[in-house]
């Protein structure tokens, strides 16, 4: 193991560490317990319960999230042949990664009080949330990447994203309670941005699914569908968030059975096809993101959710292979069919929703759903409404379809910064220091993996 | 792919497309959210946490009740060789059909108000009990139906189930916390009149299983077994929520230990079967759902389980053999040894369990466990009791004994809908309309997938 | 299948059905539902909600670590290429038998009132952690032992633990809300003392890995590290319990980025290797376990957690081949890697952590997250802190750094406990009347299961 071997194929280690040291750094020196969980400054040092603790009113969920990250995300990638090790452990990496930075960056925007930064259970909620970006973006260069290439690009995505997020949810004022523009369109259109400036030749037999492993991406599929909800509905309370459980649950619903029923009448034999089944039955939860918590109403979901499954499963079938030749781009997980078109389909649905709503329909939580409608303060508007509304904020005195317009500007600004942010992040990435996957170790283990001996087998099968 | 290649293989197609577009529209005429996931009705417009609001109360239950459904029933079924696809895919189309479907059927009968059903998150609870009941009798004719027929098998089921449960419930006033009888019972007998019915000579050496997907079976095991208790406990609440957690786990517990035992002791070379592993394990949980919410008490759940573990493996082992030759019933997954046998213990510890009760042993939460057995509004036994209870419901006046002549009469007219209900179903799935499976086709993925190429390892391993 | 059959292979079987008998007939004398879970002695029988009630507060996290207990230890297991059947379902067999022992171990030492132990949700709970110790200590010895020795050694390990559990908790005085003293350091110094008086020379291709079952163990993997805040806190309330979550993630996520970087440096080619991936990044989670509901700040957390994926991860590459070498300890799963020297560290941490906490930092709290550090009874200290905390205990009046050296001396007569019990049991395991693995079927599913016929494809491979 000599010097130059290690700066040839050792050069993730030293920044791996460096990274790390920098975040524990940057924590010592930032981050600190917010009041909710610091024994000094407890609200009551005679509790024994979690009365007025959020951490009941969020764990559950939460966890949901966690597991369709690290276990979702992960599992769904086990679906190439020889690249299970890389789909799972990678992902559980760059994850591990995003969690730390994500809460500095967005802690940074949400709850720096100029000395510190307060976390409390939401901010590894939103930490969690912030990694969906990534891994999204992940599964559109799985493959012909070293996991230093990631690791950079995950550093260089969270930063991006987490000024994208402050100006769509704080300046721009819009909701997106399901982060399907937020997360969704940034971090798929963002990572076919990357693929677009690495272009590789890919063409390679190891690009494929045996029995096994397709069973293994099943896991992941189906844990995703089965806590998406949680995903829409995690930041939610009350009545919101149960709206936002019940949308999203009837959309995946519709979406999987639209979604079989596409597959079989465009595949060959009338056949269903795994590739469909294993993503696009998700879409729907990805299309129902921004209006989950909307009064969009049960059917309305189902419509959102059979569409999604229907586009979804006709962009792999017809939409990819084109893109691939004309673009370059080589999108091995298909997040544009599961994450970038829903999440555009979300993104309209959520603007027409929105320029919909009505205080006749959403009483008086109209002001709490969308911030910005609630009158200016000081007007009369708003001491009228402050009447009836205790706890009423001042907004913009926005009015529905200028809500919309906000809602639909903030979508195309985000696909704007994720397409540039993507541009400069894969330029970056080719830069020789980050070094690149030999052609012989695309979507191949043995790029940095000990596989065991006689064995990879996945491929003899 | 030519009219009438669509006509002999596509015809799920249209079928798939049919129901989800009526689902979508009985949605729209008939399905409103309920107040407490309504912004105009919410009961306090300020609200900004869940107080007051059933999601935070239901959800944890509810997601564990859901990954059983679509992990473990699905993954419980992947042991056979060659149709891993189809157990965990054909499973997650038929639960997500379902999901809507029960929706509709049980809201008709349950929160139906002459215009509208009314959902919250008990709706979705509900629907994925309802799905438990489909995929039950999915085990009892796996490998031998196309998705075709268990579509429709799925449709009629529900209509049938939810009417036998709208009885049970609340005409013969029956408790069944666990579903015990309502859905194991039902959906075990239902889908082996259904496997009578379609008796096919299936001799097949597909119909194994291989190393690797023994372990992926054991994945779905493993996540039944453990969310069992929420199942049994998902819509009780209070003191009577905490007992069903905690008898079934113990239940569970002991006829884990049991089942290994007889297993040994049946088997070849006093060897574990797998087979029983995967499947008797989970007995304990079945035959204590009735009686999961009674004062049963941990020893008396410990009895049941052990013996549920015993009958269970005792039926693989024994009993199956002879129903497949005797009465040419193909009972795939053993559905008669995991639900059937101990879904009629569950009826009948629960009617004995219900006997017993006394008002000494429940105090006043008698007439919450068993509300038939309050008195009848207006008698002097009423009055006196109102005094003490101050939400107390009038009754039928019902004695113990009474109450567990009922529990056993629910079981027997739930045994002869399931059974004459299948019967029926079983005669529709043989109309031509439907097609059928192919000899070649049995246990075989290649059916309705696309295997990966020269592979299909579980079959040369 | 005759009676000398049964005499040699079959031992088990009598063994099995006799602790079941046993367990039931000892619940029935012993264990009743406390009140909470006791419908005659529920708090408010008008209760239709689970206020007050505790099942609410513990159930999510208890579910978290019921998961942990069958999915993660039993599939982190399934890495060997000939034993998965085994390592899934012993595991489960070996968990289902402790639930039932410790509950009545533990019982005896918390609950029992002189009649009867009143179990609650927390016994469950409590109970799932005892099945932790033995599960740790089946990692030593997994390959090596027969089930019937293994059962033997979960009933011995249970009662010597739950002694050592009660000295540390309530006689020491100790906090360990993460048990990485009382469950990682006991279990895995325990399964090391028995596997070395097991020494059986285990040279044997089988101990390796396939492509599959590293997969499969990954599921084990992202599971434990997923839910392992809940393991942490689930026994803890309020700001402690937010507190220990944030610990043990941002503890978990510095240990799994520090890990993979370590693997690298010190594997062949700067690959990453699939063993410290599985194991070494789950170090941190132990690591954090004592002091995760104390002061520490977050890059505390990050701090121990990259020194615990560090010191795990040369564990496995420098230390274990030594041990096994010179001390003739076969310790399969690299339990002293994963849990004990990661254990020690908790131990090391919590206690300068117990030894610095002050009630500035802590205020008020402080008492009852030390609660031997609150005054003796009757003294003027005590009078005047009452005056400000209601419900003030009387303590032990113990200073900071006695607490320091309490949480030192209880990490070492944990150590010494552990290794003699270990000893002791490892001695009974050998006797005759126990069996022993025929070296031909060291580390294989052969010992006590059918394989599929032509199979085993997991050896071919």
């Amino acid at each position: 193991m000599s010097l130059k071997h290690f700066l040839m194929h050792g050069r993730h280690i030293p920044f791996l560490l460096g990274i790390q040291m920098a975040f524990i750094i940057l924590f010592g020196v930032f981050v600190e317990y917010d009041k909710e969980a610091d024994s000094g400054k407890a609200i009551n040092a005679n509790a024994t319960t979690n009365e007025g603790n959020t951490i009941g009113h969020y764990y559950p969920m939460f966890q949901d999230v966690h597991v369709m990250m690290f276990i979702g995300f992960g599992f769904l990638m086990t679906f190439l042949k020889k690249y299970g090790y890389s789909a799972v452990a990678v992902n559980f990496l760059i994850a591990a990664i995003v969690l730390q930075w994500a809460t500095l960056c967005q802690g940074f925007y949400h709850t720096f009080d100029g000395r510190r930064i307060h976390i409390t259970i939401t901010s590894l909620l939103n930490a969690d949330f912030a990694s969906a970006t990534v891994l999204i973006s992940f599964g559109a260069v799985i493959g012909v990447t070293t996991p230093l290439q990631l690791a950079v690009m995950a550093v260089c995505e969270i930063a991006i994203f987490a000024s994208n997020e402050h100006l769509g949810l704080e300046i721009l004022r819009i909701s997106d309670v399901g982060a399907s523009m937020l997360v969704h369109v940034f971090g798929a259109y963002f990572g076919l941005a990357v693929s677009c400036v690495l272009r590789r030749d890919v063409s390679s037999e190891k690009e494929g699914a045996t029995y096994n492993s397709d069973i293994f991406a099943m896991i992941g599929t189906i844990f995703l569908w089965l806590f998406w909800p949680s995903f829409n509905a995690g930041l939610a309370e009350g009545d919101a968030q149960h709206r936002a459980v019940i949308n999203t649950y009837y959309s995946l619903a519709a979406c999987c059975v639209t979604a079989f029923a596409i597959s079989a009448l465009v595949s060959k034999e009338h056949k269903f096809d795994m590739v469909h089944i294993q993503n696009s039955t998700l879409a729907g939860g990805v299309a129902i993101g921004t209006a989950a918590d909307m009064m969009i109403h049960p059917f309305g979901a189902m419509i959102v959710g059979s569409i999604a499954g229907t586009v979804s499963v006709l962009g792999y079938r017809y939409l990819t292979p084109v893109v691939n030749r004309r673009l370059g781009i080589h999108d091995t997980c298909g997040v544009h069919n599961l994450h970038g078109m829903p999440g555009m389909i979300a993104g309209i649905v959520g603007a027409i929703t929105a320029a919909a709503a009505t205080q006749e329909e959403y009483g008086y939580s109209l002001y709490r759903q969308f911030s910005a409608r609630a009158p200016l303060a000081g007007t009369p508007e708003f001491k009228a409404l402050h009447h009836h509304i205790e706890h009423l904020e001042p907004g913009l005195g926005r009015s529905a379809s200028m809500q919309g317009g906000y809602q639909i500007a903030t979508l195309f600004i985000t696909l704007a910064i994720a397409i540039s942010g993507g541009l400069v992040t894969g330029l970056i990435l080719r830069l020789p220091i980050f070094g690149k996957v030999h052609q012989d170790h695309l979507f191949d283990d043995e790029m940095c993996w000990e596989v065991p001996e006689a064995d990879h087998p996945q491929l003899e099968q």
